[in-house]
């Protein structure tokens, strides 16, 4: 594109977006060709077609005008009790009132921002972080700063010495974002100790701590950790999570979990959005939910996700080369691969793309200054254990070729 | 509730947002008791049970997996073509390049402000315009100047001297937001004269229009008018609509029509907002455009709609006082009715909810500054024949009250 007769029209903000890894991911997996280990894409082809079926059949019959029909914002009282039941099997009571139902997590994160963040704001996150909530951020023009995480997740000392810093100049954080469990991009959960910690900084300190936790259910091994909303007696948690996992994203439903003054912001917000959450889903949700036992398919499907996480990791072992490391996620979707840093994965996705064929997320999506270059997000979720060992061999050839490439001229 | 301890944490704007007609109008309509004349509910119970029983167990036994998954940012080619067909039936010629499926007309407001306006830009509006986009207006921190209308539409003339004067202050609105067809919530729809004027001012000043045209096809009688988009020649013209009004709400599907470099931007900005359309929604509307012909559905509810119409310009005629005016739309939902200026329809609906169970949209909802506190919004469209006389009967009584009681102090 040449001339842009638009220039002078976008927001400054417009410059700060950028493509998110979904729809970088979208585009790659058109390619039936390509072994893709990109996209957080669940293994919906387990859900059982004669369920949707039944489900959607009586929605038709018994209440289409509803189903058919506009709802209010917040979503119906119905879908607020699943996701009530949601949130118990993971160890928190919520009051539906305390409860809005979303378009998908990703308008919880950025409902969230627009109600808090004036531009300039300051938000925390991990380091890295999860791609997409960059350009939510960028969307409010929020100045993100991030802090590392290690294998126990977020570093809660770092955490802390930023906090005393920003304090002196009177910089207070909108909000802390987190992802305490198998973290995406890094695979890693937030340990007990530091659940402890970070919620009892937040007390503190009162700062708000926005809990975006999309995987916690899908758990392989360990026990499970409490979240941080039910360690919180403070209401200084806001905690987002999704349908998408735990039964489908396409149904585009999420939700946030807050205390009730925050909970009206949020309403005035998601008016402003898109009016109200799709009618038809949350039918098809309520339904589904009182029909099946929602919790046999999340054992079904977390079952096929620990399976493919093991091929990965034995195929990592076997091909990679000895110089990368890589997290091993006790749950979720993805495995974090740490080459040596004079590697650009961005670079390095380029050929595997046009040599071997095969895709994954360059690290760099999840900084907001694009370091973490030598990093790569590798999602087991979507892929046939088969194919995850061939699309590690391939990738492999790759990294092995460029290693070989850089010792040659250094 | 008293001490708000998130007060610090609020965005600015957070104060700006109110409650949308929307919101207040699915609080109305959950009592049954009530009859409202508020919200503009389409006629989803004429929607055929069976055609959507079948669609959506093809869905399901066909294509479950699919439908569940998440799909691309901009939407399906399948649904952009048949977004083509419905703005063919209204004379628009679209490529499927130039089109972004988003979740309901509402987001693409939102979508179109969050990527053209940095706090403190100046976006034009009609007064009054529609309740929903001042929330969305207010999100991005617009600064939002209204022009009047009047039976022709928009106020070209008055639109232009504004222009002349912000100019000499170096002012370039970022765009002119209009609805040009069966206006909410005033009913009336925009001359072809003023519509060949409006583009013809923003090609003479590169300005950019926004022309939101959910009800174009619900018309009752008389000559259809051209699209702005379909006028322009110049790519001035950004095009929004929904699938809201044709077929269904509760599915959330809109779209916008634009330039590529603008959609490139739009679909960044949609990846912030919730990532992609629902999949599952869109094939719902695909799979009912192969089956059925979708424009029979269309001429069903206008036949709907008219009569409603009718029923309520003949319940005004005979029951409202002599001293009240209100417009004729010749499509769409909504009459736009004018008491005296003495009166607060604010104050009336609190009355009118209370003495006769009976519900409108105040008229302040249409300026940002909350003028036009004398007229009211009449929505035809989601109530009986009988229930719309009764209805009008029952408000009738209130405002005679009231012009009485105004009168004996006076």
């Amino acid at each position: 594109m040449g001339f842009d007769k638009y220039e002078e029209f976008y927001a400054k903000r417009t410059g700060g977006l950028r493509s998110s890894v979904m729809r970088d991911m979208m585009a790659v997996t058109a390619r039936p060709d390509v072994i893709t280990l990109a996209g957080g894409l669940p293994s919906t082809e387990s859900f059982p077609a004669r369920t949707l079926a039944k489900i959607t059949h009586e929605i038709s019959m018994n209440s289409s005008a509803a189903a058919l029909q506009y709802g209010p914002t917040e979503g119906f009282d119905e879908t607020k009790m699943n996701i009530a039941r949601v949130m118990a099997a993971e160890g928190m009571h919520v009051d539906i009132d305390n409860l809005i139902v979303t378009t998908g997590g990703q308008q919880a994160i950025d409902l969230v921002t627009r109600v808090l963040v004036d531009p300039g704001d300051t938000i925390v996150a991990e380091a890295p972080t999860y791609p997409g909530a960059i350009p939510s951020f960028c969307s409010f023009e929020a100045s993100v700063h991030q802090i590392p995480l290690d294998d126990e997740g977020l570093r809660i000392d770092l955490l802390e010495r930023y906090l005393d810093q920003t304090q002196k100049k009177k910089i207070k954080p909108k909000f802390i974002y987190v992802i305490p469990n198998f973290h995406n991009p890094a695979g890693v959960s937030l340990s007990l100790e530091r659940r402890h910690q970070l919620v009892a900084l937040a007390r503190q300190r009162q700062l708000i701590i926005l809990e975006d936790n999309p995987y916690g259910q899908l758990r392989f091994e360990g026990e499970p950790l409490p979240a941080l909303y039910s360690l919180d007696d403070d209401d200084n948690v806001i905690y987002i999570s999704t349908f998408s996992k735990i039964m489908s994203p396409g149904i585009r439903l999420g939700w946030i979990a807050a205390a009730a003054p925050l909970l009206s912001k949020f309403n005035l917000g998601k008016q402003a959005a898109d009016l109200c959450p799709s009618t038809l889903a949350q039918m098809v949700v309520n339904h589904y939910f009182k029909q099946a036992d929602w919790r046999d398919y999340v054992h079904k499907v977390t079952g096929i996700y620990r399976k493919r996480r093991d091929a990965m990791l034995r195929a990592l072992q076997e091909y990679f080369p000895a110089e990368a490391t890589w997290t091993h996620p006790q749950g979720g979707f993805y495995i974090w691969a740490t080459l040596p840093e004079y590697l650009d994965t961005a670079d390095l996705l380029a050929l595997a793309l046009e040599e071997q064929k095969v895709a994954f997320v360059p690290g760099a999506g999840g900084w907001v200054d694009s370091s973490g270059a030598n990093h790569m997000r590798l999602a087991f979720c979507g892929v046939t254990e088969a194919k995850i060992e061939e699309g590690i061999k391939r990738l492999a050839i790759v990294i092995k070729e460029q290693m070989a490439l850089y010792r040659s001229l250094h």
